[in-house]
């Protein structure tokens, strides 16, 4: 170890992932009973036992005992939308009449002085608070929107990926730009912000339903000039949709074609949805490396359907998951998967707990194509990580008492885990603060 | 009022059913912004205005000021396994796997001096903490199991349904009864528990898979002895199970007819799952007038299926809705109702908020022919309730900031709602105590 005084070190049970689970079986997680996690200047210096490890460090190195808890790569969340914190668990509709009834009543809002970063900062506590360090995140059509977001995560640290919503039609009129502004306010947050620190700008048409051929020009025209940003949309979540999408671009193959033709389909693309897909979808996506995100909590609440993870992998397209706030019902990662779970068991597949916590942590950070920085411990990524308690509730502790091994722990922790389980989050190497996730207190 | 110090009072929003929303609309429920209960000797004696009622009260009632929380009647679980609490998350079977892999292990341990006292306390502590005060109950197949239940149920007053489970085949010797026994350790819980305090026993033939016909013929002895009695059983979740069953009793209609040729399926038979019906089922069902017992969790978590609500509904089905611990995944009735929104939306069907608090309340006491003593607050019901804070997280507190009305504050909780909701839970009008649901503090 160097210099003193910025070496900190976390010691508890250590787990991540150097390769993926269902491939590479026991051998793609790394797991330490007493591990230490030593963290400079906001990267992992080094990993392994504690025995081993502690008297390497220098004398003044700060120590963090979160024995007997588990620590974990920060969880990444692929998709998400800023401003539907308060359209989370709105009644009653599938997807196109919940976003004209909620969706697009509360965006309209965002328009408003300090609206968007008192959203900001309470989702950014949120997913902090759910042990998520990174979030592909749609923000509103409006440029300050995504300011504001970007200015909070800057502020926090977090890596995020972030857009203003490109969306010039089918919208109510406040919430729409035109083809020339979308870019114009685009190509001004990028260069303002994409690599600023930690922040990266995602290029976010909507979906084909809400931007006019010209627009998806547009959004074509920012990809070609900005390769190394992302694009994130939403495609093949609903019949209705995917109806209105083909009509509205009749001469495309099919939906994916919609983005194929406009070259929003690539291997950087993070494609919200992809439910119902056509054989040929699912070839395009493998060709180009486009990425289908699922996102099991939205898709079982509005009714959209169940997506298929052993289909996208026969066809080599790779999947990330999310919770798609807000027609997801949770902020939580864990949670998220335990919804996985039961969409894949209903189809006759399985999850098991490393696929899953695979998932949530390097698998995200590859199909984000960011796994160089985050989302493993390998020595030199980014310490973001989560320190999680499996035994955080009644019921938790109760089931744990008959677990046989670290695996059936791990899946309990995926199947009835939630924001309580976190102990802890850090990013780049800092203990993050937080009210904590409660408002009210716990007594009964 | 009359005598003094038996009197207490609770204040805070009421909120009950006094017939079916889906029917009746509107005209269903009853709420009272600043409402008062009046409680004497357990019953409920009165309810009303706040304003109107305080001025009746004896001088040296008790009031007890739970504003601005929402006071409901207790939650009803129709369907739960006392000996799986253990087996709650346990991996990646479906039905007949998950028995033999998880569930009949642990089921073995109830033979040990100590372990059902244990399991049955942790049960009911998490049951009311949850807000449940009902519960129809499985034990093991070992009449201790089911006088354990009875016993720590009748200890804290609670009002119970609860049965020995009768197997005796198609399972590890360890777990077989015969039919004579069977027949006999029923016989004798009834005579020691049924009716005594609020103790109420159901007649448990596991399912058609794990009773012979001696067995079946004993329990059809027992039902007709004790028409007062429930029954619960299984039926038609899995696919596998159904094949099984249909092979074991070759001369049965089908499965429903397995049932029926034994007289099991009555007015007061809990089936649980219905999942896989066909329609001479629904037809027998229908006029039996046995109840449909609906488990959103367990059946997406273990895969088995969509039950089809509307299709019961069309028959003319009672349903029933239910955790199945531990192939459901949580204690909580309100988690429950937000698994069966999604199960329903997957089948363009849906769940309004007053239906779905209805169904967990009232339209379970209806289903177990209980309402004339639990699920509402009319005069001279039972004071089983439970006081709720619809914005105890974080996330809710901030949802609910844009909530229009009553009908939208109360699908949040629906929605989003699990025990941490859960402000304090009345037994007969008794405040029971309870550790608080956490183990861990809620710091981060």
């Amino acid at each position: 170890m160097s210099t003193g005084d910025a070496v900190r070190a976390l010691r508890g049970r250590l787990l991540w992932f150097v390769d993926d689970p269902h491939s590479a079986g026991e051998a793609a997680h790394r797991y330490l009973a007493d591990g230490l996690l030593v963290i400079e200047n906001g990267l992992i210096r080094a990993v392994g036992e504690a025995q081993a490890l502690l008297p390497t460090l220098p004398a003044d190195a700060a120590i963090v005992d979160h024995r007997p808890h588990l620590i974990m790569p920060g969880f990444i969340d692929a998709h998400l939308h800023m401003p539907q914190t308060q359209v989370i668990a709105s009644y009653g509709a599938q997807l196109m009449e919940w976003l004209n009834r909620y969706t697009f009543v509360e965006e309209q809002k965002l328009a408003q002085q300090g609206h968007a970063e008192a959203l900001c900062a309470f989702l950014l506590d949120e997913l902090l608070a759910s042990g998520t360090t990174t979030a592909a995140v749609y923000c509103s059509v409006h440029r300050r929107s995504a300011e504001a977001f970007f200015a909070e995560s800057h502020r926090r640290n977090t890596r995020m990926i972030a857009g203003k919503v490109m969306m010039d039609r089918n919208a109510p009129e406040a919430l729409r730009d035109t083809p020339e502004s979308g870019y114009a306010d685009s190509k001004a947050l990028i260069a303002r912000w994409h690599g600023r620190g930690r922040q990266l700008y995602a290029i976010t048409p909507r979906f084909a339903i809400t931007s006019s051929p010209e627009q998806m020009a547009a959004a074509q025209r920012l990809v070609a000039e900005h390769p190394d940003c992302h694009v994130q949309t939403h495609i093949d979540e609903n019949r209705a949709e995917i109806a209105f999408a083909r009509e509205l671009y009749p001469q495309a193959a099919d939906y994916a074609g919609i983005y194929e033709d406009y070259d929003l389909l690539g291997p950087r693309s993070l494609m919200g949805h992809c439910i119902h897909m056509e054989d040929r979808e699912w070839r395009a996506f493998a060709a180009h490396g486009a990425v289908a995100v699922f996102c099991p909590t939205s898709n079982l609440f509005l009714g959209s359907g169940l997506f298929d993870w052993a289909r996208a992998r026969r066809e080599g397209v790779r999947v990330a998951v999310a919770t798609d706030i807000g027609g997801g019902t949770s902020y939580s990662m864990l949670r998220t998967l335990a919804e996985a779970y039961k969409v894949l068991q209903l189809q006759g597949q399985t999850l098991p707990a490393f696929e899953a916590l695979h998932a949530i942590t390097r698998g995200n950070a590859v199909a984000l194509g960011l796994d160089h920085l985050i989302g493993s411990f390998e020595i030199g990524r980014e310490a973001d990580l989560v320190v999680l308690d499996p035994a955080a509730t009644r019921a938790m502790a109760h089931r744990l008492e008959t677990a046989r091994d670290l695996d059936e722990q791990l899946f309990v922790l995926v199947t009835l885990g939630d924001e309580r389980n976190v102990v802890a989050t850090y990013v780049a190497g800092e203990r993050v603060a937080s009210a904590g996730q409660r408002v009210a207190a716990p007594a009964r």
